[in-house]
């Protein structure tokens, strides 16, 4: 089975927005086994979207279309696709009810047009916003119309469309995977000392996927029932961990900092942050993540000297003989933030984020991390090579934080 | 002119990243004017790219590819579409050259492919990368091949690219825009104040874009020099300016921090930040900017009551009397991290960023911001209609610290 991803709007053909919903159902696409060949993008325009249609039913066992399902004169995708498959609209009572409970005062006459459904179409009823979505199968595809905007399309893929495609794909079983979430290791590295089993597994599956300076593995299996596709997956989980070792940092876990936090607030201890390079982002990350209130107390953010001495009793001494990133200062930090705050535990960073401030001898990218907590002063210093934009040495610091969290006490 | 936009990759088709190029590209083709009908994706497979490239060639006027210009025998593109427009490869001594100086002892001979360009073709030299672009005129149609990582494909869409496209619509002259960013006034009342200018004008045009949180008007003028297109621009840009009022942050800005910290930089101000909602985000936002040491000391994320008495001085009969998500609390936080970092300005959040803790008094939305300087203790509640999430909560909480940084000490 092959799949396109045709999305209609205008808003991505004028670059206001990047196409992040055929990114996501590609992934969800992956999963399910079922191939993607083509990504297609046409504005709000019936003729163009007809041409697309008929490229893609040519092509494609499967069309996902997504956008264009709302009230507006725009939004011609379910009037266009029935068109162009020989079908009528009709108007769906129950929708049509869903939306008057749903809008209330704020529902006018062409908000009607959102319940106008194809004939004989499954209904994917929409509980995260107004349009309905639908789906039907004819001239041999399947075509499948989900709204555009993510915070709708995402829970639709999940648990609209999904099920649907896996009824087709499966004969019956389910899919279920797990993902195994890796961090200090690379992705050809990690393909190098998995090869052996990802070459020969067949149920489950293993494939490995590179992120923003991690990489995942995803474990996959078909099975007539969910225990059933879990007995399959969990021993190559456990085997993949065996292999790899300390760089799994979590199984379908979203994140470094929900580990943190959640590991964290499981043992009952809380953090403190001291940062320099990464100016705020290390709280950021941490308070992302809904409940981090339960662990993260805050911190200090000290960008000058003068802040890492006043707030965090960084002594001069220190700044002058070995400089502000240099492992001394991480570690004073670390500590400093400790004793200011009477966390459990204090994390500091200190380094240079580039563009300008590198030296020969400290280079953008350098980067001091200290950690400290009952029993345990610690500094590390990653690998400058990887960092080569501001982002990244920011993004990365704080990932390596989270990481030597990780280590030092939660696995401890 | 119309254009379609297409990309080459297997990571884009399983989801590994979103087509962000198409999004830049497509930006950069509105402001030349040039309509892009279609967005394709397709994987690194000759087949399907072969095929991809007889429909675009029927309906488009400018073909622009990202993608598959590598090293690896993935990298098929430019081979594709020479053997599709009838061209023949040859090796460019000097791109060759190029490839031996820049990689050094890395080269190696699959890495010399990158060097094999179309017959005829316009090079277009890559000095963000190893893989040169091209581009050439056949069958009625232009063809320009840019590389795929956003690293590289962004500079030479911008430096390589454009410059070739505004050769060919513009019959000599040059295209400019000025971008108006505005903050604090929805899109269709923004559309609603300048409708009468924007359906009148033909050169400069200005047109509307939503950003997250934002908006922005884009007034581009055609002319023989940069100096006439500006002529025409800049009274629009004062027009504008003089409609819209102080909800415009500025022109030709990349964002609101960005405003904040040149502004402060000028005025040889200091900021620092007493965070409890953003939890950093202040923090961070300010220091993605380069060079934000000149102007952001540091500050205090107090996440925690304890936190906000301990180090920022909240009293505690202000936090029982009021709560911590109230104005008196935000004041004593502004006041409080001012008088710790001696900084010349203290900004301070405190609001409920939700999913949790929302009550009907306060609900999840509500969000106190205060600034403290000299002569200055104000307080703000943004309206909380707006905020849906998490994310949007604490995103725009920082954005409206900010704007009010801009609005009280940058316009006083």
């Amino acid at each position: 089975m092959n799949c396109e991803i045709l999305a209609v709007g205008t808003e991505l053909l004028l670059g206001e927005i990047a196409n992040t919903d055929a990114q996501m159902i590609s992934l969800g696409l992956s999963e399910l086994g079922i191939n993607v060949y083509h990504h297609t993008v046409v504005g709000d325009n019936p003729a163009r979207l007809s041409a697309a249609l008929e490229i893609a039913k040519n092509r494609s066992d499967i069309i996902i279309t997504t956008g264009g399902l709302g009230p507006t004169a725009d939004d011609l995708t379910k009037e266009t696709i029935a068109a162009c498959f020989g079908k009528k609209l009709y108007m769906d009572k129950e929708q049509q009810e869903r939306l008057h409970q749903r809008m209330g005062a704020r529902m006018t006459p062409n908000n009607e047009k959102q319940a106008m459904l194809p004939e004989g179409c499954e209904v994917l009823v929409n509980d995260w916003g107004t349009a309905p979505g639908c789906a039907f199968y004819a001239e041999g595809c399947h075509v499948l119309m989900l709204p555009g905007p993510p915070s709708e399309c995402t829970p639709m893929f999940k648990y609209r469309a999904r099920p649907y495609l896996e009824r087709l794909c499966t004969d019956g079983q389910i899919i279920r995977s797990r993902f195994i979430k890796i961090f200090g290791l690379g992705e050809s590295a990690m393909e190098d000392k998995l090869s052996y089993l990802m070459n020969t597994l067949t149920n489950p599956t293993a494939a490995p996927y590179a992120k923003e300076g991690e990489c995942e593995v995803r474990v996959t299996a078909r099975a007539a029932s969910e225990k059933e596709a879990y007995a399959l997956i969990d021993p190559v989980v456990a085997e993949i961990r065996g292999v790899l070792g300390d760089v799994v940092y979590g199984v379908d876990v979203s994140s470094l900092e929900e580990v943190v936090v959640k590991g964290l607030t499981e043992k009952g201890l809380t953090v403190a942050t001291a940062e320099s390079c990464t100016g705020g982002l290390l709280g950021k990350r941490l308070t992302d993540i809904a409940g981090s209130s339960a662990c993260y107390v805050g911190g200090a953010i000290t960008y000058s000297n003068e802040m890492k001495m006043k707030l965090l009793g960084v002594k001069k001494e220190t700044l002058e003989a070995f400089g502000a990133v240099s492992a001394e200062t991480a570690l004073e930090m670390a500590r400093g933030v400790r004793a200011l705050t009477g966390a459990d535990v204090g994390v500091s960073t200190t380094g240079i984020a580039g563009p300008g401030g590198g030296t020969p001898e400290k280079p953008v990218g350098t980067v001091y991390i200290g950690i400290s907590a009952e029993g345990l002063d610690k500094v590390i210093k990653p690998d400058p090579r990887y960092m080569r934009s501001r982002q990244r040495v920011r993004n990365s610091t704080a990932s390596h934080v989270f990481n030597l969290i990780r280590q030092e006490i939660l696995e401890k």
